[in-house]
């Protein structure tokens, strides 16, 4: 093995990213050192690259980016004892501290110490990555690559959708970004009977549509509410996925979901929101659900199992696949709007 | 309206049913006349034909018989306000008293004064049934009568496996009678990642495989637990819809569910039921629940959004619609186990 | 029996209630008409009374007002099964329509066809009140007239508790009103393992550890939040019970709200609340409950389990009980704050 | 630090312990080495001591035996992160193996390659044992010595409590061996409005009542079922909490349980139980739950809770402390049911 390697790294304080020769992390005692042959490009990775408010309040640089991925362990810690040199892998990317009373009562994913890969920590835009043997996810042969590189998101996805409870029930998505777009055919698999799909976007409720929603809506329709209304008997949906973190829709979701229904919050609004809490929440008796992470690993094994059986197909969502060193490409289709789900190639010959 | 109508009716402690006139039931303030139109052979009203242990013990005749049907609101009750004349219905054959800690806590479906109509009182094999407001259930134009004549046994399947809650997971159903068969199609469209169907019967397994089961077992294979843990990566299923009421079956049942799983019992067992409560419920961590009936009425509307959408189709289980004066055929069908389910319509010319 | 009885009621749009002889209500075949022997007077009533902007919004003179009460049995309607002439009674003030998805799903008390006596229609500030059977609860001889007269705040109380989930857990209750302070006894009966108690008001805060608070806290206090953390190991509570509507107070009891923690909302804000969603819910992982009403009836089994067991004793609530003629003074002591719960007698001579 | 230690030993297939010197546990980088101050004596060390059948089939000697104590850490691994020499500690004496789907999904407990210290490894009646940093369970100050030496068991009460959920609703209790009567006051402060403790020991009965149940029942009463019902109404008991593993009390236990009512099992029988399932279970819609251990960590911060919180006092079940040369007595005391819990003092002079 070499003793450095290729990674993308935020350098400075400015927007876009530098590929850079880095040492090759050193791994401890419970630690595994994977091999990155795939890894999704996220929406939070091109804050980074833009360098945009949040960015610059949250990113320490010099760091490697990326925290979607998957590859194959190239060494293991002295006490390691569930993994080899050799599997197949994907990792959850939220470190947490693994001693806190969230960690012990199986609700790591919302740890108050938690690091987060490419975030806090180096990512996995590189060629090797160190992580805890806790936080590995041992791959199902059957998954294929480009799936499994996109399983952090993909468990976002399901981790609302579970949090929600969808079986026999009426679904509103709104915001159908990759990770709305992504809970289509989870609500779909994990039992929902209808699947209502909102965005601003045209190109996006048609990719809506052929993930399986079962109708689809513009956001800034003045009769949404309504609409969604007419579709669920005058009750409102069961389930709100709220995906976009816009205010406005934010209002127009908990309006269209029927009183006693749940609303799923994993969009991220920027600002404050102003809420009529008496008529939206209390008077309807909602249940309003804040959604981070993924349950570590009730999610993964969820996220198995749907898309092993087949029940998800996630073809449609991954619009490119690119070499690495076209990483530049990258963030600019997804400025552009012009992608769903962007996978970057890290086997080949990396650099040139 | 005439005075008096047709109805199938045991009329002494002795096999077989006779047609027989009878005064058309008067109503009160609270209840409806049905005019019954189509109405589902169930296998409690085989015992009751056949003049088992069971229906000896628990039958007092005269009684007309039946408790799955569908038809059209013929006279409403004074104080009566959701239903008209003319409005297509089914209803929930459990009669509560609505008045007890049960009834009065969405457990109606449990009250203990219950009465079952064609069992308790007069049933539905019958031109015209009365029914509290309470119990009925409006129909949804899209679901075709012979569906709706089958929404009882069908909410027994929903019940359970909305008791046991399949999203996302695997799930063994042993015995796949009607209401078995019903619950392939149902645990799909409720989000199973996989369901396995297990019967004595090879022709039940192939019509299993048709609704939908992912695989089939004879109950009767040596190795099935074996077989079942293998295909679930060694730890058993998540979920167990015992259908059959079989001793040995419950047993393999128990033992093919993985530690921390859930156990779903519908099927009723003639006799007590010897059990290793240490090893397969207790040491395990299973959580083991008796289903009853339907929920009033949150299984029926689960039943109704699960037809509407299209996510379950029934059509394979319909083995036989027959005219009204064949219920002598339909019983002997159903004894020779060539039918899955048979529905009875009472539209035509009764009588001849 | 006369024709007519006196009742409190708003006959012009204006402050204040005024005496009135209004003819007995008639009773349909499933109603009982109650001879009311005592009442509460609710936060309410008080707004009715002052006609502030909530109440020229909501209520349509002329009305009997009046929610809270308890009283016996004077006639039953012919089909009514459970009740007698005789019967001690108190009722569920929200008449939901019985035939609604929700009414039909255990959800009768968010039925957004609801009408509330003393608001909606005539209430319980009068000698005899009509009330459907499916209202009506009969009392355990076990539970004194002026704790009876107060089950439906009680019942609120108990209802917020009951889906927030207190066992075992830490609990904060913003906002000690006559509901928070109710709430104190019902979270210890329930199993809290501690309750918090903050308000503005050092009265209430007294009146909130004789009933039962470990500990209280003024809400203007600016180490609010981080004297609840020093308390609860650094996490912050399990559980909050918010009980004000003050927007500082839920933004505050949201902050003191450890990750994966439940915030069970009954206060009703007056107006739109501006929240900083992605901190306070979304990144915590919380789950927020908008609370209306009384679950029918499991709420009702569930507090009289409380008082009559003992667990819950409202002696320190219940700070006045008043002759009916004196309700100008029971508006007075709740205006100058004086007052925790004010109870009507209304069983001896009314009028004079 | 000497390199050996004095342990209570099985050293053959025979009844009773042996004392004998044997090295101190070495420690792996995950692991800490606790000097034991305080032990429990459990009936599973009865089990062993008498050398019973199922002693003869799950032990083989030699074998340190004990899995209830607590104690100060005297050495950490290199790896471990969240304690230090001198920590006082107790730890979960269930060793899972950390990676398998149960263990990744919070249900550690029932691991299917669990190894209970004592039982299938070397245990804590011994001057030193090693654990894992992940089982150790570092203590609140306020927690006396007594106390956390048996939170072990005390554990096994109250996840069996928190199992059931026993908030506002009627709890009866069959079998109150020690876990029988810890759960008591557990029931009490997890919320239960009333408790009934049944047994056949009239002994046991009076310490039930002095720990706080509503009222006590001898098992062997031909009214027993009847009594229970008429204190709740004519339903029967919300909650049945089965610690006796006898398959009479398991049956009048289930006939107790009022419908919809939900059944936690956690005495084990040692042999197979004949259930009318029928009656019993499906027809009642009852939830059957199998206890097994206590929840990694979340019944341990539970148990914390109610002891610190001073809502479960445990000193009337320490009937005695003895010095650890006493043991033979201990379990003479615990034979002659002279006893509900013994605690082992470890802190002298040992050997002597």
């Amino acid at each position: 093995m070499n003793e450095t390697m290729l990674a993308l790294r935020k350098l400075r304080p400015e927007s876009g990213f530098v590929p850079q020769e880095v040492p090759i992390p050193q791994i401890g005692p419970n630690d595994v050192l994977i091999r990155v042959e795939k890894a999704g490009v996220c929406g939070t990775d091109q804050h980074i690259y833009t360098w945009d408010a949040w960015a610059q309040h949250r990113i320490k640089p010099p760091l490697t980016i990326g925290h979607e991925f998957m590859g194959t362990v190239a060494k293991v810690g002295a006490a390691v004892r569930s993994l080899r040199e050799g599997d197949r892998v994907s990792a959850e990317g939220h470190i947490a501290d693994g001693t806190c009373f969230l960690c012990r009562t199986g609700e790591a994913h919302i740890c108050e110490r938690v690091e987060i890969i490419g975030v806090d920590r180096d990512g996995s835009f590189a060629e090797y990555i160190a992580m805890p043997e806790y936080n590995v996810w041992k791959l199902d042969p059957s998954i294929p690559d480009e799936f499994a590189a996109i399983f952090d998101p993909l468990g976002n996805a399901v981790h609302t959708v579970m949090a929600a409870g969808v079986s026999t029930k009426s679904v509103a998505i709104t915001g159908v970004g990759s990770i709305g777009l992504m809970a289509i055919p989870v609500a779909r698999a994990a039992g929902a009977s209808s699947v209502f799909a909102i965005d601003i976007n045209p190109a996006k409720l048609e990719l809506a549509a052929r993930l399986g929603a079962d109708e689809t809506f513009l956001a800034n329709d003045p009769n949404l509410v309504d609409a969604i209304k007419r579709r669920t008997n005058g009750d409102g949906v069961d389930v709100l996925l709220e995906m976009s973190g816009s205010g406005s829709a934010i209002d127009a979701g908990l309006r269209m979901v029927r009183n006693g229904g749940r609303a799923a919050l994993l969009g991220i609004p920027s600002n404050d929101v102003q809420i009529n809490l008496a008529e939206r929440i209390i008077f309807k008796g909602l249940t309003v659900l804040g959604i981070n992470g993924r349950k570590m690993f009730e999610t993964w094994y969820q996220t198995q199992a749907l898309v092993k059986s087949g029940r998800v197909d996630l073809r449609p969502i991954i619009t490119h696949v690119l070499p690495f060193k076209e990483f530049d490409r990258a963030f600019d289709l997804m400025k552009r709007g012009d992608a769903a789900k962007i996978v970057l190639d890290l086997k080949g010959d990396l650099a040139k």
